[in-house]
């Protein structure tokens, strides 16, 4: 495709197999939204579907939706219909607590399998909230096991016969690169070790297939990729040969095989639904279900398809338009190993993101000195990429994000 | 009062303080509800809330809502507004993830406060979660405690000096019954052991001084009595002057001190916020926020005055009506010592309770004989008492709940 002719990209949208989503979410006019990758947009349906669990199965049915709404069984059935984006089986995934929550239940069951190893082992720069869950359960585990982290590249390299867990993000928040599943969990499982896999920035944006890779254990979002809302509820998957063997430490009478029977005794319940902990929040799992039951009537292969040219023609805009100034790329530009986001580096990348956001062209900075752009295929066009480098473009020769006052902002992921 | 006259019970709801909060609440017609205690009814103003943030802040301001309209500090916010409640300081209380979650956190913390002491005390028939998120923590943790339960009634002279942590229920949820805080916290304290109240029936219903009692650790419920929603955020409590010590293990990254700077290392965040750890479900907290709002126009002790007599009344009334009956008393039958709910006990107490379901009598079921009716002060009504037990005359009369296709529906508390 020729990347010099705005003309030619409004082509490619109008053809676009992933077209009829975009209008399948509320979009604030004058806004290029490139950080669906940390929170995603508001579909169409949610509003009503809140309105109609909020008005009337809260409000109207109130205590008795539990059943006849079936509330108690949302995790469950929301945690489905996830897991048909991760390639599981049925009863293989659930949707509850936050994805830090879920790693600390899923890397302590993991611990247990392997009661004589004593490393956990994962990645330098991961995903902060991962290493600080996993040294919570260090701390309070005493010298039950060491964390140790190697670079990225090296990790695969640095198992060995002590290794009980490896901990990895499938695609980098930092860099967008891709980990092989299979691959790596292949080489973990070969020294021994339980792979818990991070999918917060691939499930809804890569086809995914856990069981034949081979995964045993697997964490990830639900308000990125899956644009559940704000805070969404996380999701937890465990391959089904191994649930008879986990044990989780949240153990919550949600749980417990038989909840409301109140017994004063912990047993956990056949299944996935052994890490359920505490009440489900209805409202968020409400929204979250929205969310995933809009991406499963897109074909998986469309959107990795339609991700990888987004970010192809965001890079090579960059390259033609922005090559005077001092970017330099952080991600793979093989879009066969980069996840669903471009990363630039630049020395004023706080206040650059800053002056973008000024003209409605959102994506998110993270530290030290990185650009993050995420392209959510279902409501992201070509035409959003050419417009949003040139604002870029725009931005970096007039110096425009030379300001004080934009100094000083955050985001959250 | 007179038990007999419903008109009398008519000029009581006239004259009640509390009257102008009903009309705040969306009730079903035809409905009693009896079950606040489970679930909270659904505030007047959570719809148009809920509305507001799912499509001004998440639709048009999307990722900027985290700050431009504090959906970062919305755990504190609520937290601190929950405090009042509790008559804690501010920066004492978090709102966050679930009682169930909150439990183990802070249990967690207080056991690192007497790392010498191996035995946490509960008591028995606590409420389930309670009981097994401690046995999850035990088993995590091998032979660092052992978990110890004796009757409610006993619990305090079961204290020795081997007792770390002393967890209980500030309202037993099965029989109403209150313990002292003040007392037990200091019988506690004397013994050297840290005291962990579960508040879930007692907050929003009973008036609280948390700072008072010397209570150091405290957790509850956001959709009983806050009518926060179905799941919503329960709460934590931690006394100011005990931050420093308190180390919990679900150390996610929005309880580090600085979260955005994506350091290596955990480091707890000064005060409560280091009890927060995954990013917060913002639409179940918005609706939190609004029940909790609605308590807070409330005078505590017309709720509290409010409550105990409706208690007595129901009490009365079955005394008067229903003697003829195998129903026992499963409440202390001085209100002063009793929660906002009336705990009758009869064999067929399941399916008297489906039955009153049946005709809109919204009470619930504990096992394995426990007919339990919940008071929301701010919107269960004297008449809606007297209509309540005369349905249930009427059942018992004409045994109307003695069908088989009664017998076998659940509810969750």
């Amino acid at each position: 495709m020729s990347t010099h002719h705005r003309d030619a990209l409004e082509t490619l949208d109008r053809e676009d197999p992933l077209a009829p989503f975009r209008p399948r979410f509320r979009l604030p006019s004058g806004v290029i939204y490139l950080d669906g990758n940390s929170l995603g947009a508001l579909p169409t349906a949610t509003p009503e579907r809140l309105r109609r669990v909020i008005e009337e199965e809260w409000g109207e049915a109130l205590i008795r939706s539990w059943n006849d709404h079936d509330w108690i069984g949302l995790p469950i059935t929301v945690g489905d219909k996830i897991g048909r984006l991760l390639g599981a089986h049925p009863g293989e995934v659930v949707a509850a607590d936050s994805t830090s929550v879920n790693l600390f239940k899923v890397v302590a069951a993991a611990l247990e399998l392997r009661p004589d190893r004593r490393i956990v082992l994962s990645e330098e720069g991961n995903f902060p909230t991962d290493l600080y869950m996993l040294q919570g359960l260090q701390r309070l585990l005493g010298d039950r096991f060491t964390l140790r982290t190697a670079p990225r590249r090296e990790v695969v390299a640095a198992l060995d016969d002590d290794t009980a867990v490896l901990c990895l993000s499938h695609v980098s928040y930092r860099t967008g690169e891709i980990l092989d599943l299979a691959t790596v969990t292949a080489a973990a499982r070969e020294a021994g070790a339980v792979t818990v896999w991070d999918l917060a920035h691939s499930a809804g944006v890569l086809p995914l297939d856990l069981p034949a890779a081979g995964v045993p254990l697997a964490v990830g979002c639900g308000y990125k990729y899956l644009n559940g809302g704000p805070g969404a509820p996380a999701f937890l998957y465990a391959a089904r040969d191994l649930h008879d063997r986990l044990h989780q430490p949240l153990s919550g009478w949600l749980g417990h095989a038989r909840p409301f029977a109140f017994s004063a005794e912990y047993a956990p319940a056949p299944g996935i639904a052994r890490f359920r902990c505490g009440t489900p929040p209805i409202l968020s799992l409400a929204a979250l279900e929205v969310g995933v039951d809009l991406l499963l009537e897109a074909d998986p292969g469309q959107i990795r398809d339609k991700s990888r040219r987004l970010g192809d023609l965001f890079l090579a805009l960059v390259a033609e338009r922005c090559a005077r100034w001092d970017f330099t790329i952080a991600c793979p530009t093989d879009s066969a190993r980069r996840g669903s986001q471009i990363c630039l580096r630049h020395p004023d990348g706080h206040a650059i993101v800053q002056a973008l956001i000024e003209r409605g062209v959102i994506g998110d900075f993270r530290a030290p000195d990185i650009l993050r752009f995420g392209f959510a295929p279902l409501y992201v066009r070509y035409v959003d990429i050419w417009d949003a480098v040139e604002h870029l473009r725009q931005i970096m020769e007039t110096r425009s994000w030379d300001r004080p006052d934009l100094a000083h902002r955050g985001a959250v992921t």
